[in-house]
């Protein structure tokens, strides 16, 4: 009999912002899998820390890169294919010796997160359950004590790798917005907003119910940004 | 010396998708406070079931009303607006005293919680905090198995109670979806997702996570929707 994949989401940052059900399901799970940079301990394993049990194996998978190359050419997406391919196989043959495995993710996997790459592969084929997590914007507006959207207020959640004319587009009626995968963007995401009319309100949160945490007026953020942070666009008027 | 207000989310409905931080603080509150619908034991006092103190004091603000009046009505904004002063007042009377108070609020509690208004009034006077829940639209996703946002993929998360036209506008150009609070809304939101050509893979969740879960084709649910039910919104040409 196969064994079952569960994907796990497990929060923000803090550890104690996973749910219980993630809680016992990482301290149960026999194989604990996890997507990490190269050179780092991987952020999900990082907030799960002492559930897993010692004797759990723990199936790291290393992104091939990170910055090497833009994510526009060919190369990338093909690695980039074949990484998943290669993760999903390796989870396959946990799965099919009966095994569960348990797949780590940073906040709430359906949002944005890695592991949805290895459910569209490996979702059908085992039994399967995604767990959901707190996501690092509801981490985020939680920590900036700044609530969004109330009443009939809209939400745009809108990832910060889209071009400064589809950003623009999106920040232009008013809505609320939540800017996410700041890192590299910092400075194309701040000028869509100047253009938009929408800077000021707007504020940034690096590393939200981390170590580190830093919560700033955008206008006052500074390069590098970290991936992990995101901005915060009250609507126009107020929610 | 004044008591701490927290205001904890509880998570979308299954109380095992509470956080660990969650349990630890409605487990250890004197006073827990929580809004319920006159006749009912309140969502958010449900899901935190037996961690809830027997000695605690508990604190149940019932809304004044929920279908009496329309919304666009101001003697319905007066008497919410009253309704919100006079549960604030009770919180703070507690705060006062020295006592801390953890405020309960399905699902995340600035994701359009009620819990909010009380924040609003409360936050700044009173050492306060946040503790972010998982939220109603990540449970419906994960229970549905249907990852709605990837890589670029923007999403709009729209309240049902918005006017047709306004849905509209924001489904014509073809990003990820989320409709909130569809109770009364259903047959506005369906035929706004028919109008923009996007009603096929639209995926209706009713109490997602919850015992009574049903998740089914928007095409296929019929009136009347409870208000803890939402619409899962595939981007056009998929995430």
């Amino acid at each position: 009999m196969n064994g079952r994949l569960v994907v796990v989401g497990v929060g923000p940052g803090d550890p104690e912002l996973m749910t219980l059900k993630a809680a016992r399901i990482v301290a149960a799970a026999p194989v604990v899998a996890f997507f990490a940079k190269r050179g780092s301990p991987g952020n999900a394993r990082t907030i799960a820390g002492a559930l897993v049990r010692a004797e759990a194996e723990e199936l790291r998978l290393d992104y091939p890169f990170t910055t090497e190359l833009p994510r526009e050419d060919s190369r990338y997406c093909e690695a980039i294919d074949r990484f998943y391919d290669d993760a999903a196989g390796a989870l396959a043959g946990r799965l099919e010796a009966g095994q569960d495995v348990a797949l780590l993710c940073e906040g709430d996997p359906f949002f944005y997160g890695s592991s949805m790459h290895i459910f569209a592969r490996l979702g059908a084929a085992y039994p399967c359950e995604v767990v959901p997590g707190v996501s690092a914007m509801s981490g985020g507006w939680s920590r900036a004590h700044l609530p969004l959207v109330r009443g009939d207020t809209a939400l745009a959640v809108l990832p910060g790798t889209l071009s400064a004319a589809a950003l623009a587009a999106r920040l232009a009626g008013g809505d609320a917005a939540v800017i996410m995968k700041v890192g590299r963007n910092l400075g194309t995401i701040r000028a869509a907003l100047e253009g938009a009319g929408r800077l000021d309100g707007a504020v940034y949160v690096e590393r939200g119910t981390m170590a580190g945490e830093r919560i700033l007026p955008l206008a006052a953020a500074t390069e590098p940004a970290p991936y992990f942070s995101l901005v915060l666009v009250p609507a126009r008027g107020g929610a």
